[in-house]
């Protein structure tokens, strides 16, 4: 049967589950990505796993998103990030080296592979032919590890490209298209696979733009053929070699169709705060601006920042806006510099930050309150630039160009007929020697880590007992996001990479105490809580599991689960129980003994748990919905302990 | 009889005073230089004077130091500030454009005149042969609105420069050999002035270098003649209109001589965390680093960077080293990327920042804790990385880019016989519309300041009355420093444009209720503190006498003053008063109300002042020891009052 590109990717990769849209399938990971602000937290979990080397073809770790360095926290997190990537056999890439996306489409990247990441934007790999995902740390961690991800398998929307881009529009616009129709959930449960005549026009940086922003979509991934073009590509990064074709099957068809004439596209801005408020700059021009902002893995190409410098060059940026220029790798800025457009862009007045993420995850260039700011990035979710009334505008280069020479919102149509026509450099730079490359086995396994005093090894956690006696420590509502389980902010989040600090914030706003009589839980076998509906709603951050596990957290009694912190529970080994009688809620006080026996056997065998109350000697029945493989973890005591066994069992 | 170059331009300046050192002087300002981290309160003060225009011959504000945008209240600031700049006739300088002092000395500074600056490296420009001094705010404040600046004559120190510099030495070792010899006290009192046949081989950059860290040495200031250096850099800079000529007379003199052959120069280097703390280079070599760090306005030149480009040409950094490339000044970036020294940074592994202060004052660039970095920086004070535990060396841009390439501590001696000869742009670049230039004043009387809401006016105060009733309102003992009036540090700080949110942290380390227990005096008539020995200590910050003065503060007793606080009261119209018998001190409690009657004629009439203690009955006597000049600060209620009448009475 003709298969498209997504289901070659998919099946070439598949260890277990069928191709039908919704089942679990496991696919093998060739690649892994995994940036700063997440990646400490997955070397710590390869340490708690004994990792010995990566089993991936290639990870790497890169350096960009906390590179403004306030104190030492940033770069003794970048310390420990090098040495693990020496300890773990992975490659390395240095603050300044720019952002992970670009970086790793050059450098990395091959077509036909699979890439999982520890960031939300993984996808715009798929530029490459690839299967490039997003994904949360610890699964990061299991690919590095060797493990299979796991997800459901997706429905595959074809979306067919035809015509050539009008003057003044560019790849940006494409994506902006399709947040217009399809607006921020859209592409939830879907892969969207572009194909068509269409594609001859765009360049794989193009493409990049495309893919990165299918996030914002809610897509699973994005994916493009490994054509020519690609070949094109590789071949300036000196890297023909890794091309193979990848290309659909005549014939083959998708779950969805949908058609993009790119020649009716004109250039498209989404207004404050949502990537899927898409109007024509036509609807918006004449507001002023503060801000005109072009970078980030949203528009990372060569052409992004040339186009830029080709609208301004001799010319000035009207008084008072902030221009910033964010490069997005150090290829590309040296590229920039050769071919003179640094030089136009310092001259119109653009002020030049390091390569990297800067301002686009709110580190540094934040608007002034309540003024415009156009940005090339994917995203402008409220405060999202630091600014807590922000007003950010996503755009194409060329609308932020030519907008910062007026001051005001611009459609770049208004500055002639004919766009400038950027060249590319005739021999683009090559670093070859940008990443360091994994050590041999031999010396990586005499690397020691470097940890600062606020990076500490995750603690041991036991396997699943038989019998729990457990104290009831919390009860709870509904709803209870995992800010109340565990905040966010800067308060709480400098101590993302040391668990034994980050606990104490545990449950703080439902509970002040909570820690302390956790804590004493611990050397006793642990607790339980219990709580409503949607428990662990919200942000998805593991610590949220894996901080209460610390505190001897065994159980979670609730009404229902969140997706996701069910997800964390299970990986870190809590419990995660419902109701089978929601009525059983109002039977256990906050400071109950529960009694809970044979759940080994309970679990192994497929049945519901049994739980006495001690206080009244009622017995209640808690439904747990784990597959086998969640079984197989749970019992291990959560993924670290799982993957150790399965290790000692290699 | 024959004059040397600081006695020409102080004579030529002299408004008030005789020139006898130890004496106070008023000189007339020509030019003054405010920075972003200042300027906000010096801008504040502008409007609480009620100042139409500038007065000086050039106002510049630059923005340099709080450019990394964490959330809106930078950006919020920069607004202000250009608002204010367009409001009073000032140049502005936006942020990217780089640091004030090689800005300054490209665009504005002029031979022959003076410079005030709100910024103690402004001493910088003295290599322009220039009176180029750092002063509080107020003082820079009241510049700008053509008052004099008072201070007490220095000694002048004659500084014979002779020989030239060996191989792989620098302008940096220049001054590190006098820090060397006379650590950071040695030049307290003195103008350090240079002459001699050395000269010929230090280009005005290279003067900068040394005159920017006289202000490490504790000197009032450091000067150079304007000589056909001076010219030739002015012509580059096409300003040659603007060169005059100003050299010592034959046969001048100096309070105190000193001779440096710069052909007896080694590479050298100040060890953690004292400027003085100087050694050779060889001393400590090989002791491995974290950091190398190009820039500052300590080596702003292009040839600072290009000679560390050359170090590094064709060669890569050692692996895991953060080499920072910090541009000084927009110009010299666009000449280090025309002449291929940028390219050659980044491809060598540097990190290239935006231009400006940075890591230099603490924004951004941290290094990791207790990892050596190397800094061609002026300072490295403990902490002031930005790191608690850091370790901080100063060093030449030879010295950083050697040890960068080895990883270790490096002399550059070590990489051959001959330096790399810079070659100099053959005609630099130079951006006239740089800086925004003053409006017509018809325009500019029509411009609105524009504050966000964390920007305040300063509240109006009155004038002082004749008569006092004060209670005490707090009694406190020996060394009473300016942070425990009003700390410093990241909670308070960023409420430094804001008196009325500022003033609730003040003495809350003494009594948490002291703000709303003056707060309550406002209306009534104000209130007194009392105070042992030293009263003052510490920071010079203005906010310790404004923010109590706002909260009804009108006299503080004490045993003695510490000089710089003294003189902050003064401006801001708090009688400062010392016990005539210290044994009074004890007389009076924490709760007495104190009745001081015919204040204004005792002040006039040169009279100690006379507190009647209300509770026992018992007279005090006070001084002032106030000059005729400070009576007429005192009675009007403070300098913004002062001047206000001034100006009603122009």
């Amino acid at each position: 049967m003709p298969e498209n590109v997504t289901q070659k990717l998919i099946r070439s990769h598949l260890v277990s589950g069928t191709m039908e849209p919704g089942e679990e399938i496991g696919l093998k990971i060739d690649q892994t990505l995994t940036q700063d602000a997440t990646g400490t937290m997955v070397m710590l979990e390869l340490e708690a796993m004994g990792l010995d080397r990566a089993k991936t073809e290639a990870s790497a770790q890169y350096v960009d998103h906390n590179i403004i360095q306030a104190d030492s926290k940033n770069p003794d997190d970048h310390l420990f990030l090098r040495s693990a990537t020496r300890r773990f056999g992975m490659y390395y890439s240095q603050a300044g080296n720019g952002v992970s996306h670009p970086v790793h489409m050059q450098r990395i990247a091959v077509p036909g592979k699979t890439l999982l990441g520890s960031d939300s934007h993984t996808c715009a790999n798929g530029c490459m032919g690839m299967l490039a995902m997003g994904a949360g740390g610890i699964d990061v961690a299991m690919a590095i590890a060797g493990e299979p991800v796991y997800i459901k398998m997706p429905k595959i929307w074809g979306i067919e490209l035809t015509g050539t881009l009008p003057e003044w529009t560019s790849a940006k616009d494409v994506i902006l298209e399709f947040l217009r129709r399809h607006d921020v959930k859209g592409g939830v449960g879907y892969i969207l696979e572009y194909y068509g005549s269409g594609l001859d026009s765009l360049d794989a940086m193009d493409r990049h733009v495309i893919a990165n922003m299918g996030a914002e979509l809610g897509a699973t991934t994005s994916v493009f053929p490994s054509d020519q073009e690609v070949k094109r590509f590789l071949a300036t990064q000196r890297r023909e070699e890794d091309w193979t074709e990848l290309t659909a099957d005549a014939g083959a068809g998708y779950d969805r169709y949908e058609q993009i004439d790119l020649s009716t596209i004109e250039p498209l801005i989404a207004k404050p705060s949502s990537p899927g408020n898409v109007v024509t700059v036509k609807e918006v021009e004449g507001e002023p601006i503060y801000q005109a902002y072009i970078g980030s893995s949203a528009n990372p190409g060569f052409r992004d920042f040339a186009v830029a410098a080709e609208i301004v060059k001799d010319k000035k940026t009207a008084n008072g806006i902030s221009f910033d220029i964010n490069p997005s790798s150090r290829q590309i800025l040296t590229d920039l510099i050769n071919e003179g457009h640094l030089s136009g862009l310092i001259a119109a007045g653009g002020r030049i930050h390091q390569a990297g993420c800067n301002g686009c995850i709110g580190m540094g260039q934040a608007p002034a309150t309540g003024r415009n700011s156009l940005r090339t990035t994917p995203r402008n979710f409220p405060g999202r630039s630091g600014t807590k009334e922000d007003s950010v505008f996503l755009c194409s280069p060329e609308t932020a160009a030519a907008s910062a020479l007026t001051g005001k919102i611009t459609d770049p149509r208004s500055l002639g007929e004919k766009a400038p026509v950027v060249k590319e450099p005739a021999r683009p730079t090559v670093d070859v020697d940008l990443l360091e490359v994994p050590l041999p086995p031999e010396e990586a396994a005499e690397v020691d880590l470097v940890k600062s005093g606020n990076i500490t090894s995750i603690p041991p956690m036991d396997e699943l007992p038989d019998e729990l006696a457990l104290p009831v420590l919390l009860k709870m509502g509904d709803n209870i996001s995992t800010d109340e389980i565990l905040a966010g902010g800067a308060r709480v989040l400098p101590y993302r990479s040391n668990i034994i600090e980050i606990s104490k914030f545990t449950f703080e706003i439902v509970d002040e105490h909570y820690y302390d009589r956790a804590k004493a839980t611990v050397s006793k076998g642990g607790h339980a809580i219990i709580a409503g509906a949607n428990y662990g709603q919200g942000s998805s951050r593991e610590h949220a599991a894996l901080a209460p596990r610390y505190l001897g957290l065994r159980a979670v009694l609730v009404k229902s689960f969140a997706r996701i912190h069910w997800q964390n529970l299970i990986n870190f080994g809590i419990l995660p129980l419902t109701f089978q009688n929601d009525d059983d809620f109002s039977l256990i006080s906050g400071d109950d003994l529960l009694i809970i026996k044979n759940i080994r056997a309970s679990l192994q065998q497929g049945q519901a748990i049994t739980a006495v109350i001690q206080s009244s000697g009622k017995s209640i029945t808690l439904n747990h919905g784990l597959t086998e493989r969640q079984k197989d973890i749970m019992l291990a005591g959560g993924l670290i302990n799982w993957i150790k066994k399965r290790k000692g069992a290699d």
